[in-house]
């Protein structure tokens, strides 16, 4: 595509809304729609994308504690605080004390939990393949390409960095 | 760049984390990133960047009634329910009943608002760039595009479609 092509479409696209002419704003609204289509996909088993995300990165990386698993998603350690216990409750997560380090506890699935990443696991895919449908695909893995451009590159900024290996 | 490349470097990013696989992963992580970044470029302002697209849709639009401001953001009603008295609070917005319609509340912006949102913009206006800066210009471009495409396409999905003219 001509570079003016993209230029005529990106100023016709500002026409039809004032603010996609703002990054922040099209990665937020994308984001609460792919919230939307994960909720659409997953509603019977009640369990959000950052729930799914801790539960995948436990399944991963096996048993971690709290600040590792906050680490390993990107995650506030207060929302892991507050995410860890709710999923307790439902059997899905267990915590025990370390035995090298008693005041460290360790966070891991329990067999439910691992059973309902394995049970969600395709309507999870067809919410993230939903997300990025509409491009063609060489688009989207070049689209998927500059996501992680993006979030490598700024993985510093704010207080919570994810672990890159 | 070759379609192979770009697998192969898909491939290598799954190997430094496995949730970057996940476009919806990408995307909550990029949402995070900017939110971080607009916070650490606007501090002083004491303004989130939803609090900032809702008065820039009164700036743009002029006075709106609640519903139409949740339209024209993309916004649940019952989230601008929960922002517009805090920004009144504060004198940003003020509210009145319409004389058309006397159940009708009309929201928009006081002139102390109005002077905020120019007093922010240029702080705004690096936080977006911030978010991408790390594409070149001609992949910017595109990005964008793409994230335009991806919000229009999703545009119905979920309770709260955003205003397109």
């Amino acid at each position: 595509m001509p570079l003016k092509s993209i230029q005529a479409q990106l100023r016709a696209a500002r026409r039809r809304s004032p603010l996609f002419g703002r990054p922040g704003f099209l990665i937020r609204r994308l984001h609460q729609l792919h919230c939307s289509l994960f909720l659409e996909e997953t509603r019977a088993h009640d369990i959000t994308p950052v729930q799914y995300s801790l539960m995948t990165a436990l399944d991963v990386r096996g048993e971690l504690e709290q600040n590792s698993l906050a680490w390993e998603i990107g995650l506030e350690r207060s929302s892991v605080a507050e995410v860890v216990p709710r999923l307790q409750r439902r059997g899905l997560l267990e915590r025990r004390r370390s035995r090298e380090d008693g005041r460290v506890k360790l966070i891991r699935l329990t067999p439910a939990g691992r059973a309902l990443l394995r049970e969600m696991a395709r309507a999870v895919q067809r919410a993230h393949d939903r997300t990025i449908e509409r491009l063609s695909k060489p688009d989207r893995d070049m689209f998927l390409l500059r996501l992680i451009e993006l979030v490598e590159a700024n993985n510093d900024v704010g207080s919570v960095p994810l672990r890159l290996r």
